[in-house]
């Protein structure tokens, strides 16, 4: 089943769920893998979460429902350790490198798309460093942007690249959008496309790779593709390279 | 430019390049990347180096030449320490709980899709624990199998799904391949694909997908792949899952 994010998607309601319903290891397409066998002591528990979120990371845990109850902690010190923050400024350094040795053609066609939750904007404040614990960021909150995102996407404007933010929100949440992204830094954009009542029941892969293929039609060349799911990466008009920054708190398919 | 898997390409000579050649990190598309800022310290270095490792197993770093030299250290700590174990134990698994939910035809055009070199076989005892140092296996030396996907492997074939080999080794290695396989464990695949003199120049990526395009027109559904290389898993007739087994010592095109 495809689930569609909102800003209501926040680690604090993942992590509650995860805890009350989920005994057990969230696998490929929701079916059942056993634990490892040794999984009593912490260090094999540690080693079995770096593991999960790699495998999530690499798209090889496929579909997944809930962080496995056994990880949440090891999740929270990814975050509020500096790894999280490691990881995603990393991931826009490579990103900004390739785009600096495009070939730019200055005729506005050479475009570069983003992501915007949990890609341009962080929606919820996962942790809270002085309490060491999850909170939740309502929509009437202004979303932050991720320092790395904002570095990368004010790179690309430089380097003259065309910006196409794709997003699952749905159009009724345009104008609250648009305020958010510029009251944090973004502007600039050419094309904000967001889900129309046509839209509604797709999956955001079969979504987005349609939005992509009407910008392709209409003679952009997608250069690169930041996206925190990998199905705001894959399906087809796909871009050059495409930049998954991590979220190992919630799947969209 | 692409560059060609043998077994000689050990972690050795990765690491002794790295060493010589590379003061400074390797990034995508070769290019040059500036190191972060705060690289100073211990722990600085070891958060870059598993972002660095992210970044490879996302295939969000492209192109990369070398192992950062400042991450050979962390690397056979990653080697040594169990964690590569554990994250390619739990890529198979994944792998095998969703081959088993595949609607097996029983026409045997069920089929999985294997590399061989670093997913089958592991060419090199990379690090030796009880001298913590890499080693390296010669070709006349028999690769061992890595334990996860020997069972990967049996648990496909008693899900009646038919195995395709498909390397990068050239034909004129087919009965030293063969022979290894089997010694080690594997047995009963339909088709062990190897490149010939016409597949010479070829990246990985074009001359695997023209050899899974093959397989296709013969009227296999590819319905998993299981490679250490994003070029094992991308291109065209590409699987309906992909499954990426962790490999931060050398990169092919």
């Amino acid at each position: 089943m495809a689930c569609y994010r909102s800003s209501s998607l926040s680690f604090f309601i993942v992590a509650l769920l995860t805890v009350l319903i989920s005994p057990a290891i969230s696998a490929g397409d929701s079916s059942y893998i056993n634990p490892p066998v040794n999984v009593g002591s912490r260090s094999s528990i540690a080693s079995y979460c770096e593991s999960w979120r790699l495998a999530v990371e690499t798209n090889n845990a496929g579909t997944w429902n809930v962080t496995p109850s056994k990880c949440v902690s090891s999740i929270n010190t990814y975050y509020i350790g500096g790894q999280f923050d490691s990881d995603y400024n990393l991931v826009a350094r490579y990103a900004l490198a390739f785009a600096g040795k495009v070939k730019n053609r200055l005729d506005g066609k050479d475009a570069w798309v983003f992501d915007i939750d949990e890609t341009l904007l962080s929606n919820s404040e996962y942790y809270n460093k002085a309490h060491g614990s999850a909170t939740y960021v309502s929509k009437k909150v202004q979303a932050q942007a991720f320092d790395a995102s904002l570095k990368l996407y004010k790179g690309l404007k430089t380097l003259n690249f065309t910006i196409i933010l794709l997003t699952g929100r749905n159009e009724s949440r345009r104008s609250t959008t648009e305020k958010n992204l510029w009251d944090v830094g973004y502007s600039g954009w050419e094309h904000l496309l967001m889900r129309s009542p046509e839209d509604k029941g797709k999956t955001a892969t079969q979504y987005k790779s349609e939005q992509r293929s009407k910008m392709v039609k209409k003679g952009y060349k997608l250069h690169g593709n930041t996206g925190d799911q990998w199905s705001d990466l894959l399906g087809f008009a796909v871009a050059t390279r495409s930049f998954k920054v991590p979220n190992p708190l919630y799947y969209i398919a």
